[in-house]
């Protein structure tokens, strides 16, 4: 069957700040087939940015939109989601936005074809790219993930010691904390932050500090960093230097510092991955489905993990939408037990699905066995939210969002 | 003084078609400060994509829109320029388009700073970042260049022929052919159109050949291709792969191929030309100014070509705008000697600089004197092809394309 309809659709809070909250907004993409059945995705990215990549008007044969490239094809395979992949990437090469907007779309092309297959993404993906050295004799499974919870540090060292104490209190086995004062005020205030979380936490906990790129390219400074952190036990260092400081990231490996470094979240391209990995040298790639071109090349990321021998985890800043197809990608990696769960947002980001992936008793989260990503939207949220847009060009409409 | 407006304006032919011709649109940027000073830039990106860069509403901290990053700005120095790039892409770290709307913007501000300071923005530049192994007692000069005429390959040899012929007629002692059938009618088409190219243009002419991307990461297509065009003198093979394809690269780089590999048009930030440099083993670096984030970021990967050994070379398809703005990155580098020259082009980058950069009597193109970029925007032009933009997201107005 073929695409009917492609709709983007920009939803925000209404007072969205300069907080590093990812959670204020968000573009959610919509792909419905001749059958009536329907897949949905969402972009961690500029919504007004990506959504002009849908429409905007061609150029030339290396900039074509992709609602253009889309509309009318068929999709009744896994095959034809990763060739309809590599077309959007090729017929829209010259749009530097097109990794953010193909997220989207991807993982709603995977939702979609799970539902009319009747599988869970999971179980389709791993045609995509299969293992290099498939355990012998075992059928792929899934595999419960360990949750952490993924909150910004506090202003002030007592009360981000109160934020890691209710994350305690809740039931987290495992907490990222991040951004916020970090890198700002000194050492002395860096160690108190993160001698705070760990404090709040307890001792058991595993605790994870994301540095939110603030020494730029001064690997001297993160290495320093990292020394200090070693004392509260951290799993790992985050983006203590900027996306593409990769010959920086290879610097700080070289001084071979005592805690594993993180980063990746920044990736869009499955070579930005690889460069990481190679010559960056990070232990832990970071990897965000809604910003790399959806869950067809995060798995690929994930495979280059596995060959690699560093460990694949998911970047989610975003709803349970995002949060699932992020796990589909590795569920079925037994030794990637880790899984970033946003644990606090927006209200917008807490409802758009009906049923999030909630904790189990014994404290993981598991992918759901329903056909497709297996998370609702809940259509209510959409329209609460919803930015419509309208953009002409030379007087012609070539968006104007329709009600959801 | 500071910048007091910032425009972006969407030009267009009338009918744009999915030809390798990227002269049929423009994103032009105007930026303006307190004392009536101007200067303008230009992308090679959809304009859509990038205007919306331009006037995003906020997402969080890492999405904030080019015009509220630099409205309101100082700018009295080369290092202003700088740090504004630099905010550019802190405060637009997470809009993946960021780089190619910065690349209109920073265009737009070395000209204004040049203006102001009354000196060429060729001239301005070494303090970006100065020469590792500057020439002793030498003062920076600028070096005239040769004019590459860049032109697609016909439909047939025989028409490419005669299309060289024009060339070589038109007084050209180097030309590129790239794109159209080649690669896609396999290895006797391939080598007839090269062929056809070097008979047209005589034995003398320096000739380049574009594969347009079109072996994807297949490499040993590629190496093949590559020594079959050998016999034909071929000055460099460009981009015979995918532009992140640089695993793929290095590959051909170990095959040892007997023509100068030749890419890096499709670097959006520093990082990847320095990759394709160290990793893909390029030997011609072709840097587009109009989309790694203009000339700042030019100038850098110019530096990185010098420090390296690889030869820097611009990429240009656009209008005089940019060619002037590729030439002034590298006016200076004696030994990087080639200038990519758009020969062809649609009437509206032919007429969208006043007096275009005309090469001399001796064939040879010389980086304007004048301050600034040292050509001149024709209103005219800018006002016959205008495309006004008029974006509302949830009724309100974030973009109303004003008149020129």
């Amino acid at each position: 069957m073929r695409l009917s309809s492609i709709d983007v659709f920009y939803l925000a809070i209404p007072n969205v700040t300069n907080a590093a909250d990812g959670t204020q907004d968000s573009l959610v993409v919509r792909i419905r087939d001749e059958e009536g059945l329907e897949g949905w995705g969402e972009c961690d990215a500029s919504p007004l940015v990506t959504l002009a990549a849908y429409c905007c008007p061609p150029s030339h044969g290396n900039i074509i939109n992709l609602r253009d490239t889309l509309l009318g094809e068929r999709v009744e395979s896994a095959a034809d989601v990763v060739r309809l992949g590599e077309k959007v990437l090729r017929d829209g090469l010259d749009i530097e936005q097109v990794h953010h907007a193909l997220s989207g779309a991807d993982i709603a092309l995977w939702d979609l074809l799970g539902k009319k297959l009747g599988e869970p993404v999971w179980r389709l993906l791993e045609s995509v790219e299969p293992s290099a050295s498939p355990p012998a004799g075992v059928r792929v499974a899934a595999h419960a993930k360990v949750p952490y919870a993924s909150v910004l540090f506090a202003d002030s060292p007592e009360a981000t010691k109160a934020r890691a104490a209710k994350l305690r209190g809740a039931g987290y086995a495992a907490a990222k904390f991040g951004w916020g004062p970090l890198g700002r005020h000194g050492e002395a205030m860096d160690i108190a932050l993160v001698e705070a979380a760990r404090s709040g936490l307890g001792p058991d906990a595993r605790l994870f500090v994301d540095a939110g790129v603030v020494w730029g390219e001064d690997d001297a400074t993160a290495f320093r960093r990292a020394e200090a952190f070693q004392a509260f036990k951290i799993g790992w260092l985050e983006e203590p230097l900027l996306p593409d400081a990769v010959a920086a990231y290879g610097r700080l490996r070289r001084r071979n510092p005592p805690v594993p470094i993180a980063a990746g979240e920044g990736a869009n391209r499955l070579r930005f991955a690889e460069d990481l990995v190679e010559n960056g040298g990070v232990d832990y790639l970071q990897i965000d489905a809604g910003r790399i071109g959806g869950v067809t090349t995060a798995f690929r990321a994930r495979r280059l993990a596995e060959r690699r021998g560093v460990v694949y985890v998911n970047h989610t800043f975003k709803s349970h939408l995002s949060l699932a197809a992020a796990l589909h990608v590795f569920a079925t990696a037994p030794t990637f037990d880790l899984l970033e769960y946003p644990a606090e947002g927006s209200e917008l980001s807490r409802s758009l699905v009906r049923r999030p992936l909630e904790r189990g008793a014994d404290g993981l989260v598991r992918v759901p066995e329903a056909p497709g990503l297996g998370v609702e939207v809940d259509l209510e949220t959409v329209r609460r939210f919803l930015q419509p847009v309208r953009i002409e060009v030379a007087g012609r409409l070539v968006h104007d969002t329709r009600a959801p």
